[in-house]
């Protein structure tokens, strides 16, 4: 890793010394350059775009990029762990600089860490190495329980002997070895306090499933250890999230990956993540009480709209169908809506439904 | 626990057989009532309020106190963990009704989720009972690792042995057994990348100190957590946190609690906890580079000068001096700015220095 990552920074310093402008090639990231592939997840495809080093509009990025790269090869060669916002601290000067004119002036390298935070995919896309590998932190969200032995750090885990605790799912999912696992599939939950009732309920015991949240948008850690669980054990893999266009958007997340992060796609995307529900249509089907029942906010219809404009959704006759009854009956509801008709509705009747359903 | 609950009940029920007027008597919950124990935390004073039936004005919460009441003794019954939304949806109704001159009108018992989670603090309030151990749910952050062994649900948690995961904190950290612990401190760190980043240096095991994180404001399964530790096994607990008036605020909630939940403090504050850094001061006396300094915004001078009003903060000689400085010079700085001197200065100067400094 440490020497692909080098192998960029060499081959600009022999164009350097060879008298060539040096220059970065990169996959380009754009609605553009997005392909769905066989698996009808979200890839990057083959255009790319070229950094030059001898162009006014592209020398800072230029300058940028070089600068996040050697932070990156620094740290590892330190053992470091950075984070992505200690790199954007340590990229960050100020160049005071005299123009021909004479006059003083000043410039930042990074005005903010969103600049830095896109150079690091910039960083990926040319290695084709993750963050998480070349051992860059971020805030990871995500927990799990369930029968799932793993092995890190010299360590076995073991998943369901974590009390009423759970594990934490760090950034760095592919550090571990998932040793072995006993169960038929993966329930990933979208809300975190959901998680919390489940497992102290034992869940994932009795359906004998591994239980996952990324409390919300899933980070990346926990959409590596979803797929990884997939990939590896063959565990099919069913997503709950309220009945609203979030929770759909929550979905695709998981099984396609967004646009911005195409790249990673192939390495995180759930091809077998199945959408257990909450449907729109569960609204009318379970004859959920009126007041349960929350009215669509502008925002929400927009949002709609807008996943009725991608393919993935407008293609598949389902969604298409749950989307635009969305946008007909403009209502929606929660989770936890299903607590009205008793606590273990949910667990007691809804999810085994919806899985011996299939649908 | 269950007992207790009912007994609320039963008492109002005594009441109507008797043909008295059902009341309950609820500690007061204002800034008035607020009262700074021997400690030094925020403890509520013994002044009551009476929710009366009888009354146009508080008949409507005498009824919300009295389902919610009924429906946490229900699920404890049922062995249920709903949790505070799954109680919102238990609760919430639309009452129909006919007015005296004919009118059909409509009511809803709770509007919105915020009257429901204040009634089940009052629960707590009546009850002595926190809500963490009636079972009720909530979405919780905390992350944990370190030497420390955990009984729960019949299984040891080995906290040092996560690999590069680490413990998910639970919301009801009552229902476990600390076992034992090899540590000489607590380290809490106020963000949750920086945990990450930590626990893959294993700081822990270099500085022999359990790492926790509560991601920002910490919720009550962190606070308790890190009190239990700190009373079990009289550990110091020591706050790393940025250095501006919501850091400060953090490390206040860690220490002295919140105003609005004082009748949580006698069982959450952590009166053993210090403020490690960053402090305001540090930004010159370690000289950090102009470049990674922020200019405070009038948000944070309103916030500062809000915690200077608190007499826990203004009364405390080292923390007036802070917010003054900040005041005066309205700058300030992330933990992350310190990796300016290189990833590792964080952890192999500035926490060995501060802990050595004992300031």
């Amino acid at each position: 890793m440490l020497e692909k990552l080098k192998s960029i920074l060499v081959q600009v310093r022999d164009s350097v010394v060879r008298g060539d402008e040096p220059v970065y090639v990169i996959r380009k990231r754009s609605l553009s350059n997005v392909k769905r592939s066989e698996e009808a997840y979200l890839v990057l495809g083959d255009e790319t775009i070229t950094r030059r080093f001898l162009s006014v509009k592209e020398a800072r990025k230029f300058m940028q990029t070089t600068a996040v790269l050697a932070t990156i090869v620094k740290a590892i060669e330190e053992g470091d762990y950075p984070t992505i916002r200690d790199i954007y601290y340590t990229v960050k000067h100020t160049i005071t600089y005299t123009t021909p004119s004479g006059e003083r002036r000043q410039e930042n390298t990074f005005d903010d860490q969103s600049e830095s935070d896109e150079v690091i995919e910039d960083v990926e896309l040319m290695s084709g190495i993750l963050r998480e590998e070349m051992g860059v932190m971020f805030d990871a969200k995500g927990r799990a329980v369930g029968k799932v032995r793993i092995r890190s750090k010299g360590y076995t885990v073991e998943l369901d002997k974590m009390g009423v605790g759970a594990w934490a799912i760090p950034p760095n999912v592919d550090e571990i070895d998932i040793l072995d696992v006993d169960a038929e599939f993966v329930l990933v939950v979208e809300k975190g306090a959901v998680f919390e009732r489940l497992n102290n309920e034992e869940v994932w015991r009795k359906l004998r499933c591994v239980l996952v949240t990324g409390k919300g948008q899933p980070d990346r850690g926990t959409r590596r250890f979803v797929r990884r669980l997939s990939d590896e054990f063959k565990l099919p893999v069913y997503v709950l999230a309220d009945a609203d266009p979030y929770g759909a958007y929550i979905f695709s997340v998981y099984r396609y990956g967004s646009i911005n992060l195409a790249h990673e796609n192939p390495r995180l995307a759930v091809t077998s993540a199945k959408y257990l529900g909450v449907w729109i249509s569960d609204i009318y089907r379970y004859r959920i009480p009126r007041n349960y029942i929350i009215s669509a906010t502008e925002y929400d219809l927009k949002r709609a709209k807008e996943l009725l404009s991608y393919p993935w959704f407008s293609e598949d006759r389902r969604w298409r169908k749950e989307l635009e009854l969305f946008l007909e009956r403009k209502q929606k509801v929660e989770i936890e809506a299903l607590s009205g008709y008793g606590f273990k509705y949910l667990t007691e009747k809804y999810i085994p439904e919806k899985l011996s359903f299939k649908d």
